[in-house]
C-alpha cells in the first residue's frame, strides 16, 4: 500500500507542474497518502510546493502541510495570503495548527486567527498558543469526545456520533462531571456492550491517567510510555478536561529527544541535518570545536610546562595521543551509561557503590590496557624500564580518573537542572584530554624522578 | 493518579515481605497499577519478588511479568515451575507471552507450552516464536478484530463482541475474505455509525496499510511513524491476516533502538545499564577501549619515525593533542549527522554537492580555528613563523580530510548493510586521531623542508 518515491516520480512531477498540467498531476496524486504527498514536496523546490498545495484539494493539503518539512513549510507559506492560511488551519485538528500558526510572524498571526471563520476553533487555537511548547498544554488538542456521567449510554451514543464527526480518531471516550471536570473514562467497548438504558454513571471507569497543561513533555512520554497509554486527557488547575494528547505526536517527541541527546553527544549544539546550509551547520559545530581547541591548548600549555620530558625523556611524548584518546573514550563510555540511567530512570542504588563499582570496572579495564602498552613500550619502542612502568602506571590511573569524572559530571549538572546529555561528547572528552596529559606527566616525574 | 515510588514504600514492603504479612501487602498494593508494581520489583530482590509475584492475583502478574526487567525476570521464573509459568503465559496475549517463553531454555520452553491449557493459543505462541525477532511477526500478536466482508453490520457487532472479550484494546476491525485475506478494515466509529442491516462489503474501507511477517521492524516503525497508525495488520507470503502490531511495542523498539545508536557513539558495544556486573560492563567496554589502544600505539609509531621532528621541532610535538582532539570532534560530528540522515532517511541530494557542502563547512571551520591557533602558537608558545603556519595549514588539511573521512565511512558501512551508527564513537574517532597525527606531521616535514 505505501508508495515508494523514486527520484523519476519527482521529475515527472516536476515537468508537469512546469507545464502547469493540473490534470495530471491531481490524477497523478489521487492514490496518494498525504504523507507521500508531504515526502514528494520536501523533495520540490518552494515554488512548485507551493503550485501543488494551492492546486489540491483543502481536505488533502491540510494534512500534508502539517507532514511537510517546517523549514520548507514556513518559505511556502510565505507565497499564501492570511485568509488562504486561515482555510487550511481550518480543517486541521488545533494542536496541528497551533503547530503552523505558531512558525508564522506576530503580525500574520493575528490576521490569520482573524480570517478564520469557525470562532471556536479560533478561540480553541488561542487558548493553546498560550502554553509553552514543551508542556502538555502546547503539545494537546482540543478535539475529544467527551459525555456528561449524567446521560444514559443511548443519550451518550446519540452525542458521541456528533462530536466523532469532529475528531479523526476516536480514542477513549472521557467522563466529566457538570462543571468539565474530568471523572474517568469509557472506552467504545464499553460502551458497544452496555445496556443502552443504563447510565454512563455505573459503567464508566473512574481510574484514568490524566496530565495537567504544565506537565512538562518527557514526563507525559514517560507516563503515556509506562502505562502503554494511546491517547492521555489534559486537564486544567481546576481539573477540568481541556485537551488530550495522543501517542503519535509522542511517538514524535521521543524521536526527537533522542536525535537530540545523539547530536549532543556528537558535539552538535542545534537540530541540524546534511541538507542544511553552510551558516547553520557552522553554528551547531563551531563551538564544540571551539571547546575541543581551548582543550588542546591547555595539553600544550601542560607539556611545555614538564620541560624535563622533553628533553631527558622525549620517548614519552610519543604516547601521549594514546593517554588522550584512552581517557577521552572512558569518560565517554561512563557519561553515556549515566546519562541514559538518568533518561531512562534506572539509576539504582547509592552513589558510593555505584562508584566503587565503577572503580572497579575501570581498573579491570586498565590493568588489562596497561599489561599491553607496557609491553609494547618496552619491546617495540625501547622504553626504559621505568619509563614503561610510568607509562602503564598513568594509563590505570587515567582510566581510572576518567570513569569517575565520566559518572559524577553528569550527575552533578543533572542536580543543576541542566540536561546531563551535553556531558558526553566534547566537553567530557576535552575535560579528561587535559586532564589525562597532566596526570600522565605528573606520574612519569614522580616514578622517573625528575 | 500514578503512584510515586519512594524508598520508603520498597523498604516497607520488603519487611512485609519478611513478615509474610500478606493481607498488608495484598492491601496496599490493590490500588497499584501493574506497571508500578513492575517497578517495585525491580527495586527489590529476586526472591522477594517471587514472593510477591505468587501473592498477587494472576491477572495482575501476568501483566506485572511482562513488564519487569528482563534480567530480573529470567531470575524469579527460575522458582517458578513449568505449569506455573505456562498459567501465566495463559493470560497474556501471545506477543508477551512470546517475550517471555523465548527467554527460557529450550527445554523448559517445551515444557511450558505442553502446560499451556488452551491449546489455540499454545498454537499461537509456537507459531509467533518461529519468527525472527527483529521482523513484523517476531513482534506481532494474534489478538485481533476480524470480520468476514459477506457479514452483515449486525452480525459484525455481535462476532465483535464475543472476539473483543479477548482483546485488551480494539484498535482496528480488519476485514478479511472467506480465505482469511486482508481486504481492508473498519473503524469502531464507522460500525457505530452504519445502519444494522447494510453490509460490510458496503462500508469497509479498502485501503489499508499492513506489512508482511518478514518486514523488518525498523521498516515497520518507519511506516507507523510516517502515517500516524496506532496499529497495523501483519500478513503472512499469501496475504492472509495473521496478527497486528500496536504503536506501543514500536514505541518501545524505537526507544531501544535510539539507545543502541546512543550507545555505539559512546563507544558501548551492547545494552549495558549502570547497574550491570563488572563481567558485562567489561565486555561491553573493553573492545571500544582495546580499539583506541591500537590506535594510539599507532600515533606512537607515526611520531617516533619523524624523528627529525623529535630532536629539530620538538614544540610542534606539543600541538600533538590539539590536532587529534579537533580531528576526532570533526569527525564524529560528520559521521553523526550522516548516521542521523540516514536513519530518519533525510538524505537529499547527490553525494558530491554534500561533499562539497561539507568541504566548505570543514573549510570555514578549519580556517577559523587555524587563526587562533597560529596566533597562540607563535606569541604564546614562540613556534618559528615557518612552524606556526604549519601547524595551521595542517589544522585546516586535518578539519577537512577528518569531515570527508567522517561523512563517507557511514556511507561506506550502509551499502555494505552494516549499521552506520557504529561508524561514530571510537571507532571514527581512532581513525582520525592517526590519520590526523600523520598529516600534521606530512605537512609539516614539507613547509619546514626536513
Amino acid at each position: 500500500m505505501q508508495i515508494l518515491l523514486t527520484p523519476e516520480t519527482v521529475t515527472h512531477v516536476s515537468e508537469l507542474i512546469a507545464n502547469r498540467n493540473d490534470e495530471a498531476l491531481k490524477n497523478l496524486l489521487e492514490d496518494f497518502h498525504f504523507a507521500d504527498i508531504a515526502e514528494l514536496i520536501d523533495e520540490l523546490d518552494p515554488d512548485e510546493g507551493t503550485y501543488l498545495l494551492k492546486l489540491l484539494d483543502i481536505e488533502i493539503t491540510s494534512e500534508v502541510f502539517t507532514e511537510i518539512d517546517p523549514d520548507l513549510r514556513e518559505q511556502i507559506l510565505k507565497n499564501f495570503s492570511p485568509s488562504e492560511i486561515a482555510d487550511e488551519l481550518e480543517e486541521m485538528d488545533t494542536d496541528d495548527a497551533v503547530d503552523i500558526i505558531s512558525e508564522l510572524e506576530d503580525h500574520i498571526q493575528e490576521q490569520v486567527i482573524q480570517c478564520i471563520e469557525d470562532k471556536e476553533h479560533a478561540a480553541d487555537i488561542v487558548e493553546l498558543l498560550r502554553y509553552d511548547e514543551d508542556t502538555a498544554g502546547g503539545l494537546m488538542a482540543k478535539e475529544l469526545v467527551k459525555v456528561k456521567e449524567s446521560w444514559t449510554v443511548a443519550g451518550c451514543v446519540r452525542e458521541m456520533r456528533k462530536q466523532a464527526e469532529n475528531v479523526t480518531r476516536v480514542h477513549s471516550i472521557y467522563v466529566v462531571d457538570e462543571e468539565g471536570k474530568l471523572k474517568g473514562r469509557l472506552s467504545l467497548k464499553d460502551l458497544l456492550t452496555a445496556p443502552t438504558r443504563g447510565h454512563i454513571s455505573d459503567i464508566y471507569i473512574p481510574k484514568v491517567d490524566y496530565v495537567n497543561v504544565h506537565t512538562e513533555l518527557d514526563e507525559v512520554a514517560r507516563i503515556m510510555q509506562k502505562y502503554d497509554l494511546e491517547a492521555i486527557p489534559v486537564v486544567d488547575d481546576n481539573q477540568v478536561l481541556v485537551g488530550r494528547i495522543t501517542i503519535d505526536d509522542i511517538v514524535d517527541f521521543i524521536k526527537e529527544e533522542a536525535d537530540k541527546d545523539y547530536q549532543l553527544a556528537a558535539g552538535i549544539t542545534e537540530d541540524v541535518e546534511a541538507g542544511d546550509g553552510l551558516f547553520k551547520q557552522t553554528r551547531a559545530r563551531l563551538p564544540w570545536l571551539l571547546i575541543g581547541m581551548m582543550g588542546g591548548l591547555g595539553a600544550a600549555t601542560i607539556i611545555s610546562n614538564f620541560e624535563t620530558i622533553m628533553t631527558q625523556y622525549p620517548k614519552l611524548l610519543i604516547f601521549v595521543p594514546l593517554i588522550q584518546a584512552t581517557a577521552g573514550n572512558v569518560g565517554v563510555q561512563s557519561s553515556a551509561i549515566i546519562v541514559q540511567g538518568l533518561a531512562n530512570d534506572t539509576l539504582k542504588g547509592h552513589l558510593m557503590a555505584r562508584m566503587l563499582k565503577e572503580t572497579s570496572v575501570a581498573l579491570v579495564n586498565g590493568i588489562s590496557l596497561a599489561i599491553i602498552v607496557v609491553m609494547v613500550s618496552h619491546f617495540v619502542f625501547f622504553t626504559s624500564y621505568l619509563e614503561s612502568i610510568s607509562i602503564g602506571v598513568a594509563l590505570i590511573t587515567v582510566i581510572i580518573i576518567a570513569a569517575v569524572v565520566g559518572n559524577l559530571i553528569p550527575l552533578f549538572l543533572n542536580s543543576r537542572g541542566v540536561d546531563p546529555a551535553v556531558a558526553t561528547g566534547p566537553f567530557i572528552t576535552t575535560s579528561n584530554d587535559v586532564f589525562g596529559i597532566f596526570t600522565y606527566f605528573l606520574i612519569a616525574k614522580t616514578i622517573l624522578g625528575f
